[in-house]
């Protein structure tokens, strides 16, 4: 069954003020296996509303339209729904006794008393946190739910008043699940995916973030299939995505890479430091981001220059001008060297250029991380220009997924 | 003139993820003068792509069209425009020399390259912070921009690339003027700016930031005066406001404090430090943000717990145990020995409890910042409790202004 949201607002269209009633709605909707098909945004003037009233009602089966049901001039939501459909207004005595009851007698003026005025044959919804009832309305193949703009009242309707109505309504709840990759670019893992035939049946998205790619599967929609095969398929393409693609995913659905690093850091009882060159504090941040991160961040040298990598990571002048301070051997050293100074289990170095211009004869880009543990390195040559920024947050994801797969692994076997 | 917005993907209609790209558009537009339409929320189909485009072209003479530009089987958007335009798609050598500088010749694969195909007649911009580029195209009556949907990619490049073009075109040219602020909320400023009593043809609107509110002053739209009128009212607001708020202004328009900061420390040839406890990296983090800070920027000691502090910071335990390590004495003790360890002009120095738990002794959201100059200590005590993440940047934001502030000075008196 198909749906389509409604919002209307000058200041949405203006950019004052964010909308986050129409992704309320949607993600809720989908959850319930709706396929919502539009989101329209739209000002308050009647003629815009009407337009949008009517192009929803093309597309979809079930319309949420939002907001202009207040008790001021720019309310116009209702007048033009009334007149998209070719409805009257009629006086509804059940919303003005609503209305003197919120009010008492004494405050209860004309404006307010408009808000009694609705579409012939609709439904009122009551609004326990506002003046401004829901409105539920069947006209042909159409069925119309009007809502009140304030987010908190949003919420409280659809959640307590509507959400049960659309259960009976949804026919295939669908499953969506996602996995989150880190190192592997969205074309690149979407042609691999391409090579594993997965069910027909499924349909596969991707979205790229901050140097990592979400992929979603789910069932597409047009499958007659019942719920529990397309639990099924999904659940099957899941797993052989995981397992094909174990180097490269960190978690799934809203699994956040700091959590994971965090969780087993505390059960392993193990502690981390960092020495960073061309991250500058990155790396601290992120180990520092959650709450309870003392439990297992020690701390950070931040060596910026290479003196300063000589007198607080105690690194030889002659070693750094044999191999450069970007470079395999002089970020090994860097860790090593933070594990010693800190007495830390674990350490994170990093050494490169991040650009725009070259460093210490290594051109832009090329960026060394490596990490120290239990006696061993892991030592990372990453090359991406994306710009500075890019290129920093970039390594810092390596940097900390490589660190989560390291600590991640059952047996300490770093060569297996 | 009027502008509208087509925001696609289907993570979108199904309310996986917030749409923030509309909002951010919408607004600058706003503030440049344009009136924007509508904002259209499409899936991932050609179909609905192709109509939401028809259908914006219809009502606005600029369109902006976001998402979809990628290299997968999903990134429909240039396809779609190709078809509502009735244009052909032709190959870019200026895109495919792009795509083989970020990614080598090893990891470009037939995904990628078909990013190197636009619409014939379109114009590249290009992207720093990404492989797909944004595309502007006019035709006939409408000028349509393409711009891909990673909000950082696309903020990127609305502001260094699309911005200037766009101020051609409105008609409130060049009468915006902007102030940056640090350490005054967006209520407080605007009660205070009230009391001024400005021109009163003068539209003075806010828009909060991270840490930090932007005051955007432009001439009503209505007024009837000439630009040279409009350009001194703007002007003299303006120098009033830089006066009577002097010490919470940072910068104009798009300067950065980081810019700021960085300007005056290569000209006064001043080397910098940190020694960081709660905001774990970040102080750091920001001083390397630009290009060319291994000119001003040693280094720095993250020492995220008490024994660190004792063993690189060179506390005394005893000194730790009597002041507690979050306390004035205790941050101004770490710039200090940060200045010494570095040997740096300038030492910059935190320490509270960010939250969401007390740390020693000290509730939530109690921090301390130190600088170290010229042989003296300013100390400040932040109280603001936000939630973790916004606690520290708030600090990080009061650890840089007042650094701005300090080495800004024309005289060497700290005590002026």
């Amino acid at each position: 069954m198909k749906t389509a949201i409604v919002a209307t607002g000058s200041e949405l269209i203006r950019g004052f003020v964010q909308d986050i009633n129409s992704r309320f709605l949607a993600r809720n909707l989908t959850e319930l296996g709706f396929e919502n098909q539009n989101i329209f945004i739209c000002g308050d003037q009647k003629e815009t509303i009407k337009e949008s009233i009517l192009r929803a009602a093309k597309i979809a089966d079930l319309i949420f339209i939002t907001g202009g049901l207040g008790p001021t001039k720019d309310d116009q939501t209702k007048n033009a729904f009334a007149e998209a459909l070719d409805l009257e207004l009629e006086y509804s005595t059940k919303i003005e006794k609503n209305l003197t009851k919120i009010f008492k007698s004494s405050n209860l003026n004309q404006n307010n008393l408009s808000q009694a005025y609705i579409p012939q044959g609709a439904k009122v919804i009551n609004n326990n946190f506002g003046t401004a009832p829901a409105l539920k309305l069947k006209n042909k193949n159409n069925c119309f739910y009007l809502l009140p703009g304030v987010p908190s009242e949003l919420k409280y309707l659809f959640r307590e008043k509507i959400i049960s109505d659309l259960k009976s309504l949804s026919q295939n709840k669908f499953l969506v699940k996602e996995l989150n990759f880190i190192g592997i670019g969205e074309a690149n893992l979407a042609a691999k995916v391409e090579n594993l035939a997965l069910n027909p049946a499924l349909e596969i998205s991707y979205q790229a973030g901050q140097a990592e790619v979400k992929l979603r599967i789910k069932v597409n929609s047009a499958s007659q299939k019942s719920f529990k095969q397309k639990n099924e398929i999904v659940n099957k393409a899941r797993n052989k995505l995981k397992k094909e693609f174990s180097c490269f995913i960190y978690g799934e659905d809203n699994e956040s890479l700091e959590a994971k690093i965090k969780k087993i850091l505390i059960k392993k009882k193990l502690k981390v430091a960092t020495a960073e060159s061309f991250t500058g504090g990155l790396l601290a941040k992120r180990l520092t981001k959650l709450p309870g991160s003392s439990e297992y961040f020690l701390g950070s040298i931040v060596a910026y220059n290479q003196e300063i990598k000589e007198k607080l990571l105690k690194l030889k002048q002659s070693f750094l001008k044999k191999y450069g301070v970007v470079s395999q051997e002089c970020v090994e050293a860097m860790a090593v060297s933070a594990a010693n100074i800190f007495s830390s289990d674990l350490a994170l170095a990093s050494s490169g250029a991040a650009g725009p211009a070259a460093h210490a004869d290594q051109k832009a880009g090329i960026m060394f991380i490596s990490i120290f543990y239990q006696g061993q390195s892991k030592t990372f040559k990453i090359e991406k220009n994306y710009g500075r920024a890019a290129n920093t947050f970039y390594a810092s994801q390596i940097a900390l997924f490589e660190l989560y797969k390291l600590i991640a692994q059952k047996r300490n076997d770093l060569n297996a």
